[in-house]
């Protein structure tokens, strides 16, 4: 493994203006830990489905934009500078707000007690699970 | 250990404004994973000593402004957009750029091959290393 590696994004502006740039992935090659996902989530627009890991930390930055978290049964609000860490086990959803008037950008950062490699495809996906933004 | 935990940085425009805010963390607790800080750098300022993980794997997420990062015995140019995967072992500084006419922010996001409080402080200074951006 090398002794670093470097990916470049482009300005935040651009993040998801470009089709295929809303969910981006850097993620560990063999050997590495960390996971990160770059994303922009048009007004309005929500995560597909919720999703948990069995084994996987992951930590949301989100850094510009405004809308909702669903963590199992609670929603809290989501806005620029907030940094919410979830553990294992918990199901999990994102939504940007219809009304924010612009893209919800945000980082997902990835890891848990192992290479990511080790530690594999440890997640589920509940494609039937209602969001709580949803009347 | 709660499902979730949020922290509320403020809006990156915010960041460095304040004393004391120009490196934030928010660290794992106990059984957590993964670590984060949030920073600003005014521009020409560097990182205060080049730094290295014995076991940590670090990237750096670079959101806003212009500057260096120095890897070993490489310099790589940093913009917004950039993210730079650090492998354990590999001494490294961040720089921002006199001329950018704004704060370098940044986010560096670690993690290993276990809980945090289990790899415990892994890091090494060198506050003799001279920095490449100093003629």
């Amino acid at each position: 493994m090398s002794g670093y590696d470097v990916t470049e994004f482009g300005e935040m502006d651009t993040w998801g203006v470009a089709e295929g740039t809303g969910k981006r992935f850097a993620n560990g090659k063999d050997g590495q830990f960390l996971g990160l996902s770059v994303n922009a989530t048009d007004p309005g627009a929500s995560s597909p489905f919720w999703h948990r890991h069995e084994r996987s930390e992951e930590v949301y930055v989100f850094l510009e934009g405004q809308g909702k978290m669903a963590l199992d049964d609670d929603v809290i609000d989501v806005q620029a500078g907030t940094v919410v860490r979830v553990a294992p086990e918990t199901w999990r959803a994102v939504h940007s707000a219809a009304d924010a008037g612009r893209p919800l950008k945000w980082l997902c950062m990835r890891g848990g007690g192992d290479t990511l490699n080790a530690i594999g495809h440890d997640g589920e996906l509940d494609r039937e699970r209602p969001f709580p933004w949803v009347a």
